[in-house]
């Protein structure tokens, strides 16, 4: 079997032995000093000063996304949204039930985000905007400097959901002018989903998740905060995802952000060069994030060709949702997989130009 | 390392080496079967219908309880907390952040549950009741008959936390009359941290939580229940946690519960006469859980036997916080100890007679 998913994917040698491993008790100086290390080197890896704050919740991605609206947003605010995919639309479904007053930046499937999709929003009273930056339903990859400029000159608190391009992608937190990041251990870190990570910067702190009062205390990030400050939790986090996420944290640095990033970027740009070789696949024409390309299929349904790879090749796609599950399939970069699982998968998919 | 702690726990060989195993994709029949078998094989455990529905979260203990507390009750209930320690009290933190208007049954330290400290509560108007059976802090196991005869005498709908006691002690959720159990993977499951499930009755899924609307998406259980159904969960779960939760709950229910009971039961028991024998330390008079023993210090401060066990005999015994820090402490029977274990231990706490 092998994982072209966007997560969980492909673990290395080293993740998969740390998680056969007893698992020690938590509350002790040993286990703290692993979780400041892990802090501090999240922290350089997403490009963010050492005043940022880190919230580690032992949850889904989904989690980390709701928390960060839950803490930085309120009544008073007016939100923008990036709704682009699935992902989009879960940022406003989360909006909706906190009573945070938003408007979509609404795009149709195959639609590129440019500075005209901001213009009308010039002027408009607003104080924060939410972006999935790869909205991962779709791909799209959407223009980081665009949306920067465009929060920086409107003044809005900007909340980025990294989960599927960080390490991925480049990423500067910091420089960006990105408020709040949020990443999740299943993608680009190539460990078990378990464990998500909610990142603020010091102003957005200050100026509102220090006096958030969100209607949840498992994701109070004030209390996550707090905690980190002894290399702790508030509550049992999947202590085994940690110590993983722990250790890959600092091989990452080991290799360099560089290095990582060619890596993945390779592996992208050698599966789209031979995709495009074949008859009956289409690439989209938006920009793409090196986390995963989406497939187009032409001449067959995504469903059938997702269920065939599973069931003839082992080879596990990542099939699309909603209206975009018959024509969509997509097909990850992150973790452990080379380029000649990429020949493997592209064999199988030119079955398909003569059946 | 030997773990005499209440969660995580000593893991046996086969969950080890689960966790050391590559993860598969989730959105697979393949999947969806074992979570089904999971669902099952866990309803049996409780001792609850088929017709209960299970939502299973990628979250801590504390996730399960505010999610219980968010999809049962509203600002129209008045419910009774039975708070006798810090999940006590973590209980009426959570009613207070949903406006859920809540008494506190209130016991000292020491101090037995018993059929007066309802009487105060008769005709009181109240709708509901929240207690953890096993309050994990200070190990006293509450009367579950007489707790059940009130809320059916009262009409009260009945919720659980069970995560320190089941698997542990007998627990008949549907003969008991609980409404709603909350359990968690790193306790008697022995099981890495990370994934709690919530399991409720017919009963009160018709009448409470398909018409609730919490105000957190993530924790909204009706979409959990909605997806269960096809063996799925609605966000990315701790995939690696849930096979070994599928596993082992096979291996329990091949063991079956008597036995299990029987085992963990022993090794309190035989913990608690050999502690009788030291003269620096003492049993609590309140009745307790088969899953821990508290140990309170009567010659030494507790802490520092915390770290002595660490430090020279590897031992790792639970503290514990806030008040009770400076003479409880808390030895763990859950997961895959022995006597000889219990042998140690003892030995070395023994070393404090003459010290």
């Amino acid at each position: 079997m092998t994982l072209f998913t966007v997560g969980p994917v492909e673990m290395d040698a080293e993740t998969r032995q740390l998680g056969g491993q007893a698992l020690p008790y938590f509350r002790t100086a040993e286990f703290s000093n692993k979780v400041l290390e892990l802090e501090a080197n999240l922290k350089a890896l997403l490009g963010t000063a050492a005043s940022s704050k880190v919230a580690l919740l032992t949850a889904s991605g989904t989690a980390g996304m709701e928390a960060a609206v839950m803490n930085v947003f309120t009544d008073k605010d007016r939100v923008i949204v990036v709704n682009g995919g699935g992902f989009g639309a879960r940022f406003s479904e989360m909006l909706a039930v906190q009573g945070v007053p938003y408007t979509e930046l609404k795009l149709a499937f195959g639609e590129v985000l440019t500075a005209a999709h901001f213009d009308a929003f010039e002027g408009g009273g607003y104080t924060g905007l939410l972006v999935n930056l790869h909205e991962t339903t779709t791909g799209q990859l959407y223009p980081i400097e665009l949306i920067s400029r465009f929060a920086k000159s409107a003044g809005l608190t900007l909340v980025v959901d990294a989960i599927s391009t960080f390490l991925a992608d480049p990423y500067y937190m910091d420089e960006w002018g990105i408020d709040v990041s949020i990443v999740s251990s299943h993608k680009g870190l190539a460990l078990p989903p378990a464990i998500s990570a909610v990142v603020v910067n010091e102003k957005t702190w200050l100026e509102r998740v220090r006096r958030a009062a969100p209607p949840c205390l498992y994701f109070r990030l004030a209390d996550y905060f707090d905690n980190i400050r002894r290399g702790q939790t508030p509550y049992t986090p999947a202590v085994g995802v940690l110590l993983q996420m722990h250790q890959r944290l600092l091989r990452l640095r080991e290799t360099g952000l560089p290095a990582l990033l060619d890596r993945v970027g390779g592996l992208a740009e050698d599966f789209r060069r031979r995709l495009r070789g074949l008859p009956n696949f289409r690439l989209p024409d938006y920009p793409l994030s090196n986390a995963l390309t989406p497939v187009i299929c032409l001449n067959q349904n995504a469903q059938e060709v997702f269920r065939r790879a599973l069931a003839e090749a082992s080879l596990v796609l990542t099939p699309a949702g909603g209206e975009m599950a018959d024509f969509l399939l997509r097909v990850g970069h992150l973790g452990e997989l080379q380029s000649a699982d990429n020949e493997r998968l592209i064999q199988f998919l030119d079955s398909f130009a003569t059946s």
